[in-house]
């Protein structure tokens, strides 16, 4: 049982849309992520994500609108929506969702990543 | 589907140890809560609950050692652990937990509060 710093937890890494564990709460995983540049459209059809900003601003693309996200603002998408999240410079990220999500959801391509590394 | 921002959710109310629904995702609830003073001591039998601070210092008093702490930091007390809240200043918090969870976990008093408000 340890606390965790999310702004240390990120200074441990550089690579971009590789997201890290840092906590186990139930059925889900507590993870960082930094961004850079554009995903893959993409949906889970069994997981809400979430998306909370802790540094930067993400726009996480929707079919019918753009989400944008500042520092200390997150954003919940629900199971089944397609998203592409996009960031125009670097953004720091914190992802809840449970511990069966794969970050390109219903997709697989070179950005998928299957196992996650905790820090 | 709107973002949100947690200091304004935080904004729109003053009382102590009252928790606020501001997102729901899958089974969880995330929620605000400001906490001024000693809780109680109580344990979450099938729940694991995570606090993250937003402003100020909080000490999560376990019965082993006292975890304090600050901004941008979290804690994760898994079930079955007994822990008291402790906030010599006003502190604000974002918590995750099961909608299933009671504040007061195993203790019922004048603290438990049963209905959470969505703000």
């Amino acid at each position: 049982m340890q606390k965790v710093n999310i702004k240390e937890k990120l200074s441990k890494f550089n690579e971009h849309w590789s997201p890290k564990i840092i906590g186990e709460i139930n059925d889900c995983y507590v993870k960082v992520v930094k961004l850079q540049g554009e995903f893959v459209w993409h949906k889970h059809d069994d997981e809400d994500e979430m998306f909370l900003v802790i540094k930067g601003t993400l726009t996480i693309k929707l079919r019918t609108e753009d989400i944008t996200l500042e520092e200390g603002e997150f954003f919940i998408i629900p199971k089944g929506i397609e998203h592409m999240p996009v960031a125009e410079n670097e953004v720091h990220v914190l992802l809840f969702e449970p511990k069966t999500t794969l970050n390109t959801g219903n997709v697989s391509n070179e950005r998928t990543v299957e196992a996650l590394e905790k820090i």
